[in-house]
């Protein structure tokens, strides 16, 4: 093991190497514990507390000794080309074959389990297993290796995604980069870059180059945008080079609008929001205004075809999910469901991983519909939602309506959530509000993962509650989602340690009542 | 109907009168909205939108033509006094009286189905049956004339409570007000004052007589400083002087911890964080001293007596409420809701209204669990939670981890949820702190009606969206939870009206594309 410090908040970066690949190394970072202090027969005696281990999404960013950006699978993925092996990590685990990938997240899923003695059935065959199922994606463009390998599945931990970009009102590349790298650190397991502005060839190319996770856009954008935004220049021909282009960069997974049929854009045209996809609306102004099938939907073997040849991910996009309340669980939505399915089977049939996106705005009650629905109709592909919002009265907290949503369909077997920032409804986020979004989402993916019962994730809940009850305040703050905030606040409430805090004081601290009981 | 006029968000304070009572008047807020303006033939059109009226806690504060504080209930109590009638509504309701206060309820509830024709159930003499059963709780204390009546039941719109007050260590009486005003204009329904540090009584008046909210208190809590913080001084005699002070004073409901049992003390005592409810650690304390039974449990048909002389609703404290995820479920909290189920049966013996607190930090799937035994042993009296907190690793964040839970456990049947902000577990909230805290709890609330599918619950949802739809900003702004902080990011967003926003620029508008669809 290699170690890094990050000693503000007892962090070190760690790594851990694999068994069947020794050149895997897997960075964690390890959250270093005061040992608990009492006191018998008026003698201090201390008992050391074990470190705990949490998920890194950081990479580089969270090692000090790091030098720069590590382009960690380059030789893996040199060595398949070697060996004249399949390049999809579908078509070798289809094979038989366990890539160091696998390996890979296979040690990072159960990093903590390990170093606590919990069980875990995540073994890199368990692994290889699910990819080959099409239970789970790897998303991992061989263009991109500077990407740390993470899995998205239903039997693994529930990720989430940023998404950041810009438009053509505002924000420039810089402070796009910067919120890429912030985003990682903070926790984000997938980056999308929405990016519809100027330069979104050049924008996507820092990004991809700076950060340690996997990268989606959506490559309709691009298209638009090489058309002067006008849809009805649309055509296959420029969306196929957009493609190409984007997956000689490295991006990793694809949000496609395949789902948006013909047949079914007027079903959308009874609610009250209309379509709220970008992705959705263009494609549906598209067949409208041709009066022809979505050419998504009629090229998607050669989309295939093209993914297959640099392991790019497709997430289906949901064009037609609900902006609205009243929306939720419509004939719309449902039947372009229907279709998604039917385009999961058309990518494995090519060895393409795939996922399918999710709603939206939708109630609390209508919210376990959605889920069975997608098992129902997608084979076990993995589904990643946005939120869902379970309320349209709170723009500024939508990241709270959302991960309301989002706790309850991540412990319903979601394997992806889509974070929402407070500017959703408003405006392109700030650093701040991405910053929100993304804890607030490491918040609803870590409560459903408790609620599924995943192997280990209650070992930082314990670890920071024993903290708690103990006094040991900086443990319980560095052990959190957010120590730099959790220490702020602390400042601002006038206090620096002891046995009670401002909010009880010392005669009405429970805690410390609750020690004396102890005694 | 007379009116006030609060122009800046397009809000107006009116009132609806009763019909069993004249003088019965209900302030609520209509929301003004602008109309839909279409092109047609090359005309515009505008086509009406009818108002939303939402729910009010804002007393005087929300009506600019208020002359002070309102003392709504005087004439009606003093009728009840010269006629010789009961006290307590639950009396009351039992005998088959309707009054003022039921009427007044009846009306807050339906304000908005009644002007949208949304047919609800919610009458006066469905109150009164509610509240006859014991389902339903409307805490107003003879003493307390400022109250502006609310009820708290599984039938009624889910409540919020939010929790104020001083410790020894922090805050003045003047920015406690200031909390407590502010708290009932961003939509508080109850108001909990939780002073523990010096001038407890003048905090509580002062609170009294300036909210139009019901107002409750933990009673142990100023008996405990009256005997200088000493536990073991604690007694009887000066925990009924405390009470029928505090009766005297006008606070609408109390907190007791009657449930913590000698013979249950110790089934905390192998928990990872003990008993973190300062009532309970404060009678489990004064239990092992002594080795005596609670003095609470064994005087609570006396307690009872004092306050149905003044119709003091109680609320049955969950002294032993879990304070780590790893704590949820376990024997002594619900050994401790047998013993809840028990006084509530006392209680209502003796015409005292009831309703029964609930966790604390328990994770998704063990939720539903805390409604289902509530149900089975407290006989239909509401539930009233803290939260759930349904992961321990975010200090910082507690708002959203427990409005994750306060919303799931609302949509099962919890008819009151005690808000929780940013600084649960650091110290003692802020101005700002608290307006998170409600906001974030009015969603929560929000999010169980519309699960509930409450009547007329998603008027308001769908008014916003369709102001969204139809990109009337202020409209979209004026309906929501908080329209300054809406306008505020607005306002960052460099955006001033218009048919796109920042998000997505002109041509990525999936509403603008939307709308040429329809067309």
């Amino acid at each position: 093991m290699m170690k890094g410090h990050n000693s503000e908040f007892g962090r070190e970066k760690v790594y851990l190497s694999g068994q069947i690949y020794p050149e895997v190394r897997v960075g964690m970072q390890r959250v270093v514990l005061t040992p608990t202090v009492t006191v018998v027969d008026g003698q201090r005696v201390a008992q050391p507390n074990e470190p705990v281990y949490i998920y890194d999404t950081g990479g580089a960013y969270t090692d000090p000794n790091a030098e720069g950006v590590v382009r960690i699978r380059e030789q893996w993925i040199e060595n398949r080309k070697k060996e004249g092996k399949p390049l999809t990590q579908l078509s070798l685990a289809r094979a038989g074959i366990i890539t160091p990938e696998m390996e890979y997240v296979a040690i990072r899923e159960t990093m903590n389990c390990r170093e606590c003695g919990v069980e875990s059935h995540i073994t890199p065959e368990f692994v290889r297993q699910q990819v080959a199922a099409g239970r789970a994606v790897i998303p991992a463009n061989i263009n991109h290796p500077e990407c740390e390998p993470m899995i998205i599945g239903t039997d693994f931990l529930v990720k989430i995604n940023a998404n950041i970009g810009n438009s053509a009102t505002s924000s420039d590349i810089d402070s796009e980069v910067e919120k890429a790298i912030n985003s990682c650190k903070w926790g984000c397991d997938t980056l999308m870059d929405l990016s519809t502005g100027s330069d979104i060839h050049t924008t996507r190319e820092r990004i991809l180059r700076a950060v340690p996770v996997p990268v989606g856009t959506v490559p309709i954008y691009q298209a638009l945008e090489k058309v002067g935004g006008d849809v009805e220049q649309l055509c296959w021909e420029v969306y196929r080079d957009t493609l190409i282009e984007q997956c000689e960069q490295g991006v990793d997974y694809f949000t496609i609008h395949a789902g948006v049929r013909l047949k079914n854009v007027d079903l959308a045209s009874s609610r009250l929001c209309g379509i709220v996809s970008r992705g959705g609306s263009i494609m549906s102004r598209w067949c409208k205004i041709y009066n022809r099938e979505n050419f998504l939907y009629e090229h998607f073997d050669d989309i295939c075809d093209i993914l297959a040849q640099y392991d790019v991910a497709v997430s289906l996009g949901d064009g037609l999910r609900p902006g609205a309340i009243a929306d939720a669980n419509d004939r719309a939505q449902f039947a372009e469901l229907e279709t998604l399915g039917e385009l999961v089977l058309r990518a494995w049939a090519k060895d393409v991983q795939v996922f399918v996106e999710g709603p939206g705005h939708v109630p609390m009650h209508k919210i376990c519909k959605n889920m069975e629905r997608q098992i129902e109709l997608c084979h076990g592909a993995p589904f990643y939602t946005l939120g869902p919002i379970v309320t349209d009265i709170a723009p500024a907290y939508d990241h709270i309506t959302s991960a309301i949503g989002a706790a309850q369909i991540g412990a319903l077997g979601t394997a992806m959530l889509c974070y929402v920032t407070p500017k959703e409804h408003i405006g392109l986020p700030t650093v701040e509000d991405v910053r929100q979004g993304i804890v607030t989402y490491k918040i609803a993916a870590h409560a459903a993962d408790i609620a599924k019962q995943h192997p280990g994730a209650v070992i930082r809940d314990n670890a920071l509650s024993k903290a708690r009850f103990e006094f040991r305040w900086r443990d319980q703050f560095n052990l959190s989602l957010d120590p730099e905030r959790a220490f702020e606040y602390f400042k601002q409430s006038g206090k620096t340690e002891g046995n009670f805090c401002t909010m009880c004081g010392p005669n009405f601290c429970a805690i410390r009542l609750s020690h004396e009981l102890k005694k």
